[in-house]
């Protein structure tokens, strides 16, 4: 029999960004899905990934990272909040490390939330790949 | 001389956005940074490149971008909007061309607006290289 939970309520955006992560940490596909707000106009971007629209697209991608084996730790670092009533951005350095201790790598992230009837649900995630060290070039070859 | 110019109000979030890209492509950096909010909350990254933070960290390395010799071209496409009364979000998939049309590739961007006194201004643009087509896995490397 499924396990019946309550679906969460997040009474400020910090405390879906910190769910967000632990779930990310957890695997709990439930648990990750319950930070989100189940909307069409919902955007998820993986490090190197496609950008992905809609609940139901983040949820399978989420399902499929979560299949695999590998166990993520995260390690926040130096967030900027942008908080108004109805929308909240979080932006913050993510040092991402195996279970192991062992460090996969950095990446940029900003994370926004959006203040729903059931609390605040994040509408949007975007991470990328960071450079190891602050760069002397503000830039890289795309732009 | 220097030109004197009005510094413009952008009525709505669309506005600013799209005098943001109007700037990247003239690689006009006063109209770039009358896109940007000025205050040290501000977010700036540049696909491959580093966490910019606060309003002089940004306008410097857009005007390093700028000081080269290559000019960009940008067709936007598949826009997702989130607006609220104060803030707004748009994702968006850039594909940017060389001033002769050769691809540069594509990237997500997440461009991040907020209402203020003077208008609205970009408080948040996050820029990854992302995969040429849609991507069989649902993430990079670093996830």
């Amino acid at each position: 029999m499924p396990k019946a939970r309550t679906t969460p309520i997040y009474t400020t955006p910090q405390d879906a960004a910190a769910a967000f992560y632990q779930a990310f940490e957890a695997r709990d596909l439930d648990a990750m899905m319950a930070t989100w707000a189940d909307d069409e106009e919902v955007v998820c971007v993986h490090p190197g990934g496609p950008r992905l629209i809609g609940f139901e697209a983040i949820r399978a991608a989420w399902e499929a990272l979560f299949s695999s084996d590998t166990r993520l730790r995260f390690r926040l670092e130096s967030p900027v909040a942008i908080d108004t009533v109805g929308l909240a951005v979080q932006s913050v350095t993510e040092h991402v490390f195996l279970a192991d201790g062992s460090s996969r790598g950095i990446a940029v992230a900003t994370n926004i939330f959006m203040r729903t009837p059931i609390g605040w649900r994040m509408v949007c995630h975007h991470a990328s790949p960071a450079p190891p060290v602050p760069a002397a070039a503000p830039a890289g070859p795309l732009h």
